[in-house]
C-alpha cells in the first residue's frame, strides 16, 4: 500500500543514539545493576497538591469533553506565568494548552512553514527536532552554536543561512544538551535578523523553569507578533507524564493552532487541565524544588569528574544535563557511550544525537538519585582511567 | 507574519452549526433553563474500577515518560479487543495507542495521503472530517449515503468517484449522525472496490461499542493490509475526556504512526494508559451499561416524537443520536435548530453540519438524563405543533 511522502520526512529519529538507552532500560527492568543517565526524567514525584487536585477532579467526574484550546482559567494562568517569565503581557487569547511542549512544537511547525520553505534550527538540538520541523514539508537548516564558542550561536553563520525561503528560527533556551541560556546580546542580534527578514522566532523554553529564578532572556515582549514561546510543566514541575504544555504567541497563530488542535486532539483531559492550574499556582515552590535538586547534583557531578585526564566537563547554565567532552580519549561520543555501557553499565547519550557540534561529547543526565550519581561517578572515572592507561 | 498554506485547509470547522450549542452551553453555565441535546456526551461517569486504577497509578508516581506507541500490555489488550470486535487476529505490533479517535484519524490521514491525492469520505460525516482529511494536502471527495436510501452508501456513486488519485475511503460505522451500521453486503462491495483500486479503507468505529453486542461488520479480517480500524473508549465507556483511542492496521502503518506520535505527542500519560487497560478488561459490562442507557432513551425519544406532523424520525441502528427529518415543516435544519432554541431553549444540531444529505434534518442526542429528555420531548412537540399551525 502507498504512504504519503510525509512519512519519509518523519522517519529519521536518530534511533542509533538511543540504542544503549533502550538496552539499559531493558536491563533495569530485568533487575540488573545498571545506571541510567541517558534521559531527563528525574526521580521526583508530581507535587502533592497537583496530584490531589487531579484526583479530586477525577472523582468529581471531570472526564467529559473540553474546549480544544484548553479551559479559559488555565489559559489565563498560563498567560500570567508567561508574563512573569518573559515580561510579555498577554491574555488567554494568546495561549493554547496542548499535549506537552513537543506537541506545541509540532503545531507551530505545521502552522508557520510548509513545502518550499526553510526553517533554521540552532544546533545542538533535540533529536526530535528534524522530524518535528520537516513534517510540514519545510527544509530544516542547521546553524551551529559551535563547541569552540561555548555553544553560543554563531551569529555570522545565522545571518548567512537566511534566504528568501526562510520562515523561522527555532532554538531551545536553556539548550538541551548544552544547558546554555541564550544571552541578552545574542538574542538582541537574533531579534534584529528576525525583524529585518520577518522571521518567526520559536523559543522552546521547556527548561526555563530550571534557570536561575526560573527565568531566561526572551524576545517575546519586544517582538510580540513574531515570537512563539513554547513551554510545559514536564521539566519545571517534574511532570513529564502529564503531557501538559502550551504555546504563547500572536492571536492569529493561536486561532490557527486551535483549528489544528480541534482536528488533532479534540480537547485534552479536564482533570489534567485542573491539575495544571494548580501546578502553576504552586510554581515558585515546585520550580525551586526541581532547581535545587538539579543544582546540587550538577555540582556533585562537576566535582566528581574534575581532573580526569582525556575528558572535560562543559558546565551548563541550567538544566539537567552535562556535556562531557570526550575527544581527548580518542573515542567518538558514540563509541564512548557504547564502551561505557559495556564495561561499566552506565547509560549516557551520544552527543552526536544532537548534531555535529556535539559528536565528540556525551550527554550525562545528573537529575538522578544522589547515591546512584555517586556510583556513576566512580564508574565513569574508572572507565576513563582505563581508557587513558 | 506568514502562515503555511495548511492553515487554510483546517480553518473551516462548520462553526456555524455549533453557534446554538455554544449559546446553550453558556446559558447553562449561567444557570438558565436550557436543554442540551447537541453533543454526544452522556451524563455517565467513568466506570468505577477505571477511575480507581487511574488514581492508584497517580499515587504510585506513574507520571513519567512512556513509549510513543503506548505500553506493550495496553497494545496487547487493544489487539485482543479488536479481535473480539472485528474477527481480525492482530498483535500489539498492529496497534498504536493515541489521544482519542480524532487523533488516530489525524495520524492516519497524514500517513496515507498528501498533496495531489484524493480521499473519499462517505457523507453524512462528522464536522471534523474535512479538516482532518485535508490537513495532509489531499482533497476530500464526498460520496453520499443518501437520505432517500436510508443513509446507506450509494455504491454506484462511490465507484464513479474513484480516480487514479484516490488513496482511501473513510467512513464511520455506526455513522454519526445517522446511526447506520454498514451492512455486510455494502461492505463487501466497498471492499471489492478497495481491492481493485488498492485503496486504504479507514473505518471509524468509535460508536461500535454501542452496536448490538458491541460489534459491527468489518473488512479488517478480509483486507488486513488495507484496512485501518479506529476506535476509542470515549463512547463505549463514556470516557470522552480521557482521550484514549487507537488505530489498528498493517505493521508498516503503525511504524509510520509511531514516528508521527514521537514528534506529535512524545508519549501519553501512563496513568491514562493503565486506566485504559482496566477499561478494556471490564468492557462487556461497561459497554452494555452505555448501550442499555442509549437503547432505552432511543425508544423514549422515538415514542415521544411519534405522530408529529411535519417531522419524521430516522431510527438509528446504534449510537446516541436520532436524525429528525424536518423538511415537512418548511424549515431548513439550520433554521429549525435556531428557532427551537429561541422559543423552547432546546439545543440540537443542524444536520447540515454533516453534509448536504442531512441539511433538512436536525441531530438530536438522546444520551441524556431521562427526565431532561422527557421535558425536551414536550418542548419539541410544542415547537413543531406551533410551526405547523
Amino acid at each position: 500500500m502507498q504512504y504519503s511522502p510525509l512519512v519519509k520526512r518523519i522517519a529519521g529519529d536518530g534511533a542509533d543514539a538511543w540504542v544503549v538507552h533502550y538496552q539499559a532500560r531493558s536491563a533495569q527492568e530485568r533487575g540488573e545493576d545498571v545506571i541510567l543517565l541517558s534521559v531527563g526524567d528525574p526521580d521526583l514525584d508530581t507535587p502533592a497538591p497537583v496530584l490531589e487536585r487531579a484526583i479530586e477532579r477525577l472523582r468529581a467526574g471531570d472526564t467529559h469533553y473540553t474546549p480544544a484550546t484548553g479551559r479559559q482559567h488555565l489559559r489565563e494562568a498560563i498567560a500570567a506565568a508567561h508574563l512573569v517569565r518573559s515580561g510579555q503581557p498577554v491574555t488567554a487569547d494568546n495561549v493554547i494548552f496542548l499535549a506537552g511542549a513537543q506537541n506545541a512544537l509540532f503545531v507551530t511547525s505545521l502552522c508557520i512553514a510548509g513545502p518550499g520553505d526553510e526553517v533554521i534550527a540552532l544546533e545542538p538540538l533535540y533529536p526530535s527536532y528534524p522530524a518535528t520541523l520537516e513534517v510540514s514539508g519545510a527544509r530544516m537548516v542547521r546553524v551551529a552554536a559551535p563547541a569552540a564558542q561555548g555553544f553560543r550561536v554563531d551569529l555570522a553563520a545565522l545571518e548567512a543561512a537566511i534566504t528568501v525561503k526562510t520562515r523561522a528560527i527555532f532554538f531551545a533556551t536553556p539548550n538541551n544538551p548544552s544547558g546554555v541560556i541564550q544571552s541578552e546580546s545574542d538574542l538582541a542580534a537574533l531579534g534584529d535578523l528576525a525583524r529585518r527578514h520577518s522571521l518567526w522566532v520559536v523559543a522552546d523554553e521547556v527548561y526555563a523553569g530550571l534557570a536561575p529564578n526560573g527565568r531566561v532572556p526572551s524576545l517575546a515582549a519586544e517582538l510580540p507578533e513574531q515570537v512563539v514561546t513554547i513551554s510545559s510543566l514536564s521539566k519545571s514541575h517534574a511532570m513529564p507524564g502529564w503531557r501538559a504544555g502550551w504555546l504563547v504567541g500572536p492571536r492569529q497563530l493561536v486561532i490557527h493552532a486551535e483549528a489544528m488542535a480541534q482536528c488533532m486532539l479534540f480537547g485534552l483531559p479536564g482533570f489534567v487541565q485542573e491539575a495544571a492550574v494548580t501546578a502553576l499556582s504552586v510554581a515558585p515552590a515546585a520550580e525551586s524544588r526541581v532547581r535545587e535538586y538539579c543544582a546540587m547534583r550538577r555540582e556533585l557531578l562537576l566535582a566528581g569528574l574534575v581532573g580526569l585526564r582525556g575528558v572535560k566537563c562543559f558546565a551548563p547554565d541550567a538544566g539537567m544535563f552535562l556535556l562531557l567532552d570526550v575527544r581527548g580519549t580518542g573515542l567518538s561520543g558514540y563509541d564512548f557511550m557504547c564502551e561505557l555501557y559495556r564495561t561499566e553499565r552506565v547509560s549516557v547519550l551520544d552527543g552526536g544525537a544532537f548534531g555535529r557540534e556535539t559528536s565528540g561529547f556525551v550527554r550525562v543526565c545528573f537529575a538522578a538519585d544522589e547515591e546512584l550519581l555517586r556510583r556513576a561517578i566512580v564508574r565513569i572515572r574508572r572507565f576513563v582511567e582505563t581508557l587513558v592507561r
